[in-house]
């Protein structure tokens, strides 16, 4: 027999990573709907018209064919897979625009799919996990913090134990700087701030040396002002003794001093930081605003767990409106990768269960399951051992490879093994009493 | 400008239906997980191979391209999209087997792709909810009532206002009672069967009698049986009156008598009703003991909505072990299109939010975040409005839209609007002990 696997680059999970994905999906979903974010889902399957922007199509798109051959009128059109969910929520505002209630805050966590070369750290499918509020022609700057915030709060309730820090920046600032350091060649200028992490400042200042006519004084003072990140109370005192009459570079302060003080009051309770860092570029040219890179501490190597920005225009190619947005994004399939082969994390059992009811009599199963509905009803996650002609030993192996707690029937009296503890009872009242309290269970 | 649409077949839900799929989706995996079973997601990408059973190449299946053509050697063999929520199963206890914990519990809401021809209530794109057990060489029959008892509270805990009942038949049953009546074309009988109820029984009478060597009386009888469905108690009564000689004929009695008996005292509280239903087929030769449909009272034409069975090897193409099973399918995107269609439920407000903060002074909003941030911490979804500009009309109106309480804030007075109420308070203190205990916003 030959055996058939899943494809390379089209990774799965065994139930206690797939338990820990949830709890980080879930506590994504919670807190962005305790700020009243609804949830988006958008099919798998677009027209490659919609994924291709201005006629240019990524070559890491997937393409869907019927195995055998189309044969519906209407699949004259190519479809294929989405390569991210900023597109497709594009789409979506265009196409529900007068549906939809604005400013629309979202979240969205779903596969992507990219048919890159198969890495480690680099799947051809997997989570995005991400949140935009997408306004009806004016959006204001608190939505800025609020996004920020969002995830702040998120990264707070995953329990890794690392610190994350989220990085500031603001696409007019760093123009303005650039301006006011005699730089003119913003694209070029953008992109090669991008590399400092990946290639070093030193390396920078070589290349923009090369290709700018710029003075070395200036790239120096340039870099020198970028090179270092700013907690908010400095970035503030800072940024206020800049005076300028570039427009552009007077919006960009103003943004960031605006959303700064919105952040100041609100850092959530543990692990994580928000800082200014002049030096975060994000290569798109899709941002015009705030722009935002996620690190974990220590783990910086990893490049940024989650990033976004603001944009001027979301669905300029659907609808002929504007509507400016903000938004970030998390890795997720990446970040639990990460999260993995730096065993951040202890893993969860491999059930969902807490609770496992053994006996050694078939014909009192009906009893047990009555039990185990009690259980249950009081929100203790209850399995019963699938065969009553193990041994109690064997039972109990069993419960421990679940890692669960273990209670026993025989003869009118229970045992209850949970952690090294044994506890025994002669009546289901007491038993009763005594497991309905074990917090542990819930 | 082009308007840029979704592709037919490939739906999507505007927020209010998707917070309505979501609590379907939450309703299954919670119910599930009180069971002990773990969530399992596979790829939505898998090899041709192995989702094309014995060379066949499904019509409806589609396959995957890169937009630019191939380039990486792995990707020589096909891949496509999975057309159902089984064969990934399959292949994964195959591949995964000395991972996994037997009896292996599973539940799985994914996407499903078939390339059928789009029509009212088919879909191209659609969720499927799958619960199975996957025993190691013997699966006990109390699972075949389990399954059944988990979905029933499932379908319980939905909030329709319809009754459910779930149809329960056993193969070795039907197939003794055809030799009985002295059929022995089981392939034919069991898929003109399985027309009864779309083409009625008079005409299957006369396909049974047109095409199988059996006299008229012994069809007769046979029809007369079956057409009718069987409280438990009473099928007991007709099932333990049956005398045989023939081994699967007792068997599928004995198992169908055995699972009738495990479901008698688990009845969940409301909506749900389990029968005895001889005529349900299955027309799968994939089944071979248990086999389950689910109709919703009034909207039979619609068809089951809940269909599985008991299979004697689920991985045999994957791994050389005998895997039996047992499980049953809900198509989840179909369910709330009938929900949808039939007006079952009152949707949902379009957020997830529970409650508005207004206000009219921007540089209040510091102080109202705080506020918001209380809210939350008690469990209260909280928003606050996004232009402090809007006068206190048009922000009342715009909660009015979200269907949620609005908290008006002014000059250090409070008004509390909820349903058709009003309140009014001039401390935080006393409206915050106010909304804590307002049990609508939980």
């Amino acid at each position: 027999m030959k055996k058939l696997l899943t494809p390379s680059g089209f990774p799965e999970n065994l139930p206690q990573e797939q338990i820990l994905e949830n709890q980080f999906k879930n506590i994504f979903s919670s807190v962005c709907e305790s700020y009243g974010y609804v949830p988006l889902e958008t099919p798998a399957i677009e027209y490659l018209e919609t994924l291709s922007s201005k006629g240019d199509i990524n070559k890491e798109i997937y393409t869907i064919t019927r195995a055998l051959g189309e044969s519906d009128s209407e699949e004259k059109q190519k479809r294929a897979l989405r390569f991210d969910l900023t597109v497709p929520l594009a789409r979506y505002v265009g196409q529900h625009y007068t549906d939809l209630l604005f400013p629309f805050k979202r979240y969205q966590i779903q596969k992507v799919w990219r048919g890159e070369r198969a890495q480690k750290g680099r799947f051809r499918e997997f989570y995005q996990a991400d949140i935009d509020v997408i306004a009806n022609a004016k959006l204001p700057l608190h939505f800025d913090a609020e996004v920020a915030l969002i995830v702040a709060q998120i990264f707070s309730n995953f329990p890794i134990h690392k610190d994350i820090v989220i990085h500031i920046n603001n696409r007019k600032f760093l123009n303005g700087l650039l301006k006011d350091h005699g730089v003119d060649d913003f694209d070029f200028a953008l992109k090669t701030i991008d590399k400092i992490d990946k290639i070093g400042q030193a390396e920078v200042r070589v290349l923009m040396l090369d290709k700018l006519s710029v003075k070395e004084e200036a790239v120096d003072s340039f870099l020198k002002k970028i090179s270092k990140n700013y907690p908010l109370k400095e970035a503030k005192i800072w940024l206020e003794t800049i005076t300028t009459q570039d427009e552009e570079y007077k919006e960009g302060i103003l943004e960031l001093l605006t959303v700064f003080d919105y952040l100041k009051d609100f850092l959530p309770k543990k692990g994580v930081t928000f800082i200014f860092s002049p030096k975060i570029a994000r290569g798109l040219d899709y941002y015009t605003g705030t722009v935002y890179e996620t690190f974990i501490t220590g783990l910086e190597k990893y490049g940024s767990v989650c990033s976004g920005g603001r944009y001027a225009n979301l669905s300029e190619r659907f609808i002929n409106r504007k509507l400016p947005g903000v938004g970030l994004s998390i890795g997720l399939s990446r970040l639990l990768d990460i999260i993995k082969n730096e065993s951040l994390v202890s893993y969860p059992p491999p059930t969902t269960s807490t609770l496992l009811i053994g006996f050694n009599k078939e014909e009192e199963r009906g009893k047990v399951n009555a039990l185990a509905y009690k259980f249950r009803e009081l929100g203790i996650h209850t399995e019963t051992i699938h065969d009553a002609s193990f041994s109690f030993g064997k039972q109990k192996d069993y419960a421990n490879k679940k890692k669960v707690a273990f209670l026993f029937l025989e003869e009118g009296n229970f045992s209850f093994f949970i952690d090294s503890k044994r506890e025994n009872f002669n009546t289901e009242q007491s038993m009763f009493e005594y497991i309905k309290n074990e917090r542990a269970l819930y």
